[in-house]
């Protein structure tokens, strides 16, 4: 790095107030020497990396250094953080951009990838890193993630409907390339949303195995948009309940069941193909968004202590699966398909005609499959005392109209479930493939 | 367990709505099946425990199981989770009482300490866990922490001082026994208290290694306390920002910088002595509390994106300490002692008189010292679009007048670092001495 960077190091002084003591020799040498362990921190959380910043090939699943916490390469034909395997701790956050001027967009989108791209593989997010910038400037990287690996690290980004168009308004010429499919959700039956919790101009999804890595990088994607784009939500999430690889038990939601048996599995390339990525062609508005996919989020309040009075029988019944094993109440173990045309006592069905599984089925759905990649959450309690606590719901799409509205609106006018949820907050956004080195993420749309 | 606690393996069966199947075999398989499993399951979560729930010894600090997650014995001469090796993620809650019986205020706590001893082993909370108990039942468990191990979990218990008198009026004949030092604390320069998030009659911190876990803990604890009991407020943390062992390195909080380096630590048993338990015989009301502590809580709310605009050169005068390697700015390395007589430029003083470092060091505090067990926190976005985030301060100490109270005043007052924070939350408990096998926590106050 340039000496003129450190004019801490130089004798004469400019700012008296960094209070850097007299004794040069000793004052000089200390600041090397931070320096210098700044330096081997740095290259040391990158372990792992053969090769710097990686390029994905086509595979659909990015494969994690052989040894130490996993480094997934950032650029790629598809943006990392989809297929990945789900990792265990989730910073999402909505933005609202507060320029009106499409340059600014762009460089914000330009710098928002080269930040994502350093912190992915460990490193800061600037050039400079938390302590080796000028040291009368504010530091190009916060700190809290000194000395943590990149713990896995994924950060996806993704556009919301405002961006195109707002109250009819075309904001930054984008609106002749708004797809069809990429307007606001509709309000389901039962919604009781938070517009706060809601919504936004573009998102950004943070996953890793170390949540303080995953905080370090919404804080310094925040930090990085001061002036161009603002924070209008955020949630933080644990205890991945969405299994995306076959290489990962199924977890465990706040009902205590097991959740994502049935989901998407990035091993399933032909499933993916289908349900997950937004093939070229369909919809020329949509052009831009080839190889990208559409992310639903729902923030579902689970009203946890009513279900913990339910028996055990009530739970598995409003479910259709058994709680310890997560199987079918038809038979079987947690991957055998439910059989819903048995018949138990009194000729019901074994699996009820309002059970979760039944209504949320593929074979119930015309064969839709959503990637889940949904999270626990607990935001400590409501003024009434009870935990603020349940699912935040991401599903990757293909199409929203297709393969999550429907659904929606069966299950929350159907589906037993219900009875002990609220969803509190909704979005929508296009998640655009992935970008190449030396582009910025969605570049496709400002081409 | 005795089989008439399963009238769903019988074979008529009272509720309908359980839609158990008609083919008795299968069925009736099925569920056997899965209680094995389940079975096999809990021994699985047990992994690692020798002797079932055991009891410490004196030593302070207790031995993890030699290979997997660590299991920390729940009995003991001292509550776990105050020695105990800082875990990495917290869910703290803050209970009222709203029973008026001073025989059930005594049940909760039995029934409490018989699950936290329980639930601290990687058991359920419950004797018979989350599905092998009655089907048409409410699980005693709720089943989301189903196959994780103990992962290292501690349950600690404290009263606050509402407990004992509630606008002078003596709730459960306890007014006697109420120690000198357990008065709500002060409000001290620039407090912005909520009262949603301060005080309380009970508190239950859970710390784990997995916050699903720590989450378990709680949840668990809130449903058992059900109509006696009520959850006032509840945070969660991650990234532990107080070591409180030499076995761990020191953490960061958002500042970025690394937090606790002088902490009190385990292996210091003279200073554990001298700051932490509350010693016999000095307050007659506080006999009950020998071998206890107090706990101070404090919500501190950070303005990080303020701080992240200053220059390096301003946050290391603000702390005292360089950012990367936490080094006193007067030399060294960071477990150097401060020099805080030495003079740089101008003769001013190298660590400032307004540093952080200086005005909390034990040198000028008469000598005092803190067993901090902090943890950093996000709880989303503030409707300014700022995270709601910072430090969730905690310390245990031997008594809160020499100990906290007056540190806390010339901090607000005069701590450079005081115009990023603002104290949001404030509760303080005293945490009575372990409980014996067969005793519950806090038996000694209701002798």
């Amino acid at each position: 790095m340039p000496d003129d960077l450190h004019p801490d190091l130089e004798p004469a002084m400019e700012d008296p107030s960094a209070a850097e003591p007299e004794q040069p020799a000793r004052g000089r040498f200390s600041r090397r020497r931070v320096l210098g362990v700044t330096g081997a921190g740095v290259a040391g959380a990158a372990v792992g990396l053969a090769s710097g910043i990686g390029v994905a090939g086509a595979s659909t699943v990015p494969a994690p250094a052989p040894a130490g916490p996993p480094v997934y390469p950032f650029y790629g034909n598809h943006q990392a953080g989809i297929t990945t395997p789900a990792q265990d701790r989730l910073h999402f956050a909505a933005f609202d951009v507060t320029t009106s001027s499409r340059t600014e967009l762009v460089s914000l989108l330009q710098d928002w990838t080269e930040a994502a791209a350093r912190m992915t593989q460990g490193q800061g997010a600037g050039e400079y890193g938390p302590t080796s910038g000028p040291y009368d400037a504010p530091p190009d990287d916060t700190g809290e993630a000194i000395g943590l690996p990149a713990s896995g690290l994924t950060i996806t980004f993704g556009f919301g409907p405002s961006l195109f168009r707002e109250s009819g308004r075309d904001r930054f010429g984008l609106a002749a390339r708004q797809p069809a499919a990429l307007r606001r959700l509709p309000l389901f039956p039962g919604d009781n949303l938070d517009e706060g919790r809601s919504d936004g101009d573009l998102c950004v999804q943070a996953c890793a195995d170390d949540p303080q890595v995953a905080v370090h990088a919404i804080r310094n994607l925040s930090r990085i948009a001061f002036g161009r784009a603002a924070l209008r939500w955020s949630q933080l999430g644990f205890g991945r309940t969405s299994s995306t690889s076959t290489s990962q038990v199924t977890a465990r939601n706040l009902f205590g069941f097991k959740d994502g048996t049935m989901n998407l599995k990035a091993e399933d390339p032909a499933g993916v193909d289908a349900h997950v990525w937004v093939p070229g062609g369909a919809d020329p508005k949509a052009a831009w968004l080839a190889g990208g996919s559409y992310l639903v989020t729902r923030r579902i309040n689970m009203t946890i202590e009513i279900w913990d009075r339910q028996p055990l029988s009530e739970q598995e019944r409003v479910i259709g699966r058994t709680k310890a094993e997560g199987a079918p109440l038809s038979g079987g173990g947690e991957f055998t398909q439910p059989d819903f045309a048995m018949l138990g006592r009194g000729e019901k069905p074994v699996v009820a005609t309002d059970a979760h599984v039944r209504l949320a089925h593929p074979d119930t759905n015309g064969g839709v499959q959503l990637l889940r990649r949904g999270y626990n959450f607990v935001d400590g309690s409501t003024s009434l005392g009870r935990l603020d606590a349940g699912l935040f719901f991401m599903a990757y799409v293909t199409d929203p109209r297709t393969h999550y509205i429907p659904l929606q609106n069966k299950l929350s006018s159907q589906d037993g479930l219900s009875e002990y949820l609220q969803h509190t907050g909704s979005a929508l956004f296009a998640v655009p493939a992935g970008a190449k080195p030396g582009e910025h993420v969605g570049q496709a749309l400002f081409a």
